[in-house]
């Protein structure tokens, strides 16, 4: 994401301004992570570190910018031309996109003076929040598809343009296979799918005229809608239409259902394209869907190939936020964590050691077994080395979503996946909570 | 909104390409509309034209798209020299943002070639959805405001940039008087807020010492954060820096609550402030809000005086999406209907006429009673004239809202709004419904 530093809220600025007027420009670390699943979840799945990175390393204000800051006759002179040629100078560590967490694990870390890492607050929140939000929903769709291909026809119904460009890659992050995002296959590489809608077929006279006009133009892409009017005559028509095609040298692809029960037009659909010698044309089913209803058709045994998903996906619609927190967790080398009411957090900065069965959540500097899943992705300012791309992070996020349990990807069950805390961690959290209780600062010694 | 035409489903350029194949060239008109309200919604309003006209208005493939649409290999060449040329030569008519609407109420239409009118669909959904869908929660925060200021806190759980800057935006439309979001300051004109975040504060040995060191930066701008640790004990330490302040000529603006027992917090901090001289100051409250617990802290008689709402408005989080469709109305001046399973619609170019405590579907070209709601904003592809500003249509949307029954806000209670269908169009709908039971095709003779 390419976008202005203004794209942050006001009081990054104020307390920006406010830290370097106090002479406050010590080294701190900030975390983001979530302190609990939101409904519905049983793990999150982390992306949309690229669009930092691509924030971060292109952070830097404009003329209009500061004349616009100018004009609020908020910010002191100095302040301008102290933001003219900021840039960011720290480092940000994170775990690979795609990678699956759960509660109080980092999935980053900036460190930087401390009105650096502040003021990266909002983009970073932003912009992590909604891919990871969407790879979650769609990594529950993939943990019940067996196989079947999945495509994002979400577009209509996210967010606005960000959001569908995101979902898209959030999709193919968490296994989906294509989307039916234009732009998205331009910019971002993923393969794209579609064929016709209901007002094609409405606009003829007849609905096998439709599916000829459509054949005459795509002989190759043959997939066609039956279910404008009657979908058993539908799926007859699409038949006798496809003989055609078969007799001009062409094979049908397929058909798709966008609506009634699913399970029983699937079967019959099955049946009447087989018994026409159309065993290779696929089932593409649409509408509505999610992964409970996508588990609901698979479950009664409809045949169905790939399916077209949407909305519920294009935003997260059964939990359609996750609460990331940004937080102050080491500030000139010193432990800090804040417990107001009942939110808990660890203090220092961290690192995730995840072992087969369990993850552990230790001090930065621990040694534990285990894979540690952060690492340095931009230090002094510059990206340590190449991101991964899209399709690696597709591989990585498919082969290790293959490791975890059974139990963990139930999509109506609610299964909490160990994570333990080292002992050094442990100890510190409890130093610094006396400390607190005891209304002292919440500073390691 | 300005991006490429490629933001759309890949059927709507397959769609495009068989329709001209096929020398379907014909006038259409398609709509834009609800089936029926989302859940927890008795009401929507629209937003979101501004971006669909400079989508429309600058819809033009680049170099670049056509190349990518030729490395699909799905195309032929004739049609890529075509959407070399493409420009959007229609009409669109619509409702005036910050308008409220129902189901079946179109409130956008365009009229153009069929395969022109079909290939805006995508965009058009895709803006006006997550405008309205913001409006209408936002309003409903309002419609429980009682006056007290409303700002727009979303932005670090908005889906993505896009999100977050049409959050800004259809809150302020829907009756808020600020937002956070420094970019929709600069870009759209609306005031912006924003004093501290707890990690400032943190970052001071001692509470009051953030507060002095706040102050020294922002004296003028002195609204103090004040729950970081105990939330009396800030509040007090809050007034004790504010007495100092006072000695240098400036009053505390106010505090600010973000968790804990709103309602008591906010009683014991109004006494406090009075007490010791500041009647002036201010209470602002954010952390988790909504409408629901708006009201609730309001009926209760806290003393608030302005709340930042965040992520469940920047999310719509009860009701985190809207089922508009696009459907084809009329083709070749013939009215046209699809009614699967269910899915009711009314079948011709409709006018919607708002009357005292009604409104009336009708026929287009029906001269009826009350307000006509749809307008005219593009002809022949350009803009017919000028947009209202953001200004105009907040005042629009809070002088009609005013106008809507106290029943029809309710955020507990459901509430249908009249909408009368004309005879004429209710006759329509009948003899296009009997031909369509009939088998045939959905039009009008």
């Amino acid at each position: 994401m390419r976008t202005s530093p203004l794209f942050t809220d006001l009081y990054q600025l104020t307390m920006l301004c406010a830290y370097i007027d106090n002479g406050r420009k010590e080294r701190a670390a900030f975390e983001l992570f979530v302190r609990k699943l939101p409904q519905n979840r049983n793990y999150l799945v982390y992306a949309g570190l690229q669009d930092v990175v691509d924030f971060v390393e292109n952070l830097q204000f404009s003329s209009e910018d500061i004349d616009y800051l100018h004009s609020l006759k908020l910010f002191p002179d100095w302040f301008l031309d102290f933001l003219k040629e900021f840039r960011f100078t720290g480092d940000i560590y994170s775990m690979k996109e795609g990678t699956l967490f759960f509660p109080h694990e980092p999935v980053l870390r900036v460190e930087a003076p401390i009105y650096e890492a502040q003021l990266l607050e909002t983009a970073i929140m932003n912009q992590i929040h909604v891919s990871s939000l969407i790879a979650t929903k769609a990594a529950r769709v993939f943990s019940v598809s067996r196989g079947k291909l999945l495509a994002d026809f979400s577009l209509r119904r996210t967010h606005g343009y960000d959001a569908g460009m995101k979902t898209a890659r959030s999709c193919y992050i968490a296994g989906f296979s294509a989307t039916s995002n234009v732009l998205a296959g331009k910019l971002l590489g993923i393969p794209v799918v579609g064929t016709v809608a209901h007002s094609f077929i409405m606009s003829f006279e007849k609905e096998e005229e439709a599916f000829r006009a459509y054949l005459k133009t795509f002989p190759d892409n043959s997939i066609l809608l039956v279910d404008t009017y009657d979908t058993l005559e539908g799926i007859k028509k699409a038949i006798e239409v496809a003989k055609e095609l078969k007799a001009k040298g062409f094979n049908l692809k397929g058909i798709r259902l966008d609506s009634g029960d699913i399970v029983e037009l699937s079967k019959v659909a099955r049946e009447l394209l087989d018994s026409a010698g159309f065993k290779e044309a696929k089932i593409i089913v649409s509408g509505g869907l999610d992964e409970y209803k996508i588990d609901e058709i698979l479950r009664a045994g409809a045949p169905v190939d790939a399916f077209g998903v949407g909305t519920k996906i294009g935003t997260s619609a059964d939990s359609p936020y996750i609460d990331f927190v940004y937080k102050l967790v080491e500030l000139d080398g010193k432990p800090v964590m804040k417990t107001s009411t009942g939110k808990k957090m660890y203090p220092g900065r961290k690192q995730v050691f995840r072992k087969e069965n369990c993850d552990i959540l230790a001090l930065n500097d621990e040694k534990l077994e285990g894979t540690p899943l952060l690492e340095p992705v931009i230090r002094d300012g510059r990206v340590v080395r190449g991101l991964p791309t899209l399709n690696e992070i597709r591989e990585y996020f498919v082969e290790e979503f293959s490791k975890f349990p059974e139990e963990l990807k139930g999509i109506h069950t609610s299964f909490n996946y160990p994570v333990l805390i080292s002992e050094r961690l442990e100890n510190l959290y409890k130093e610094l909570r006396e400390k607190l209780l005891g209304g002292k600062r919440c500073q390691s010694p």
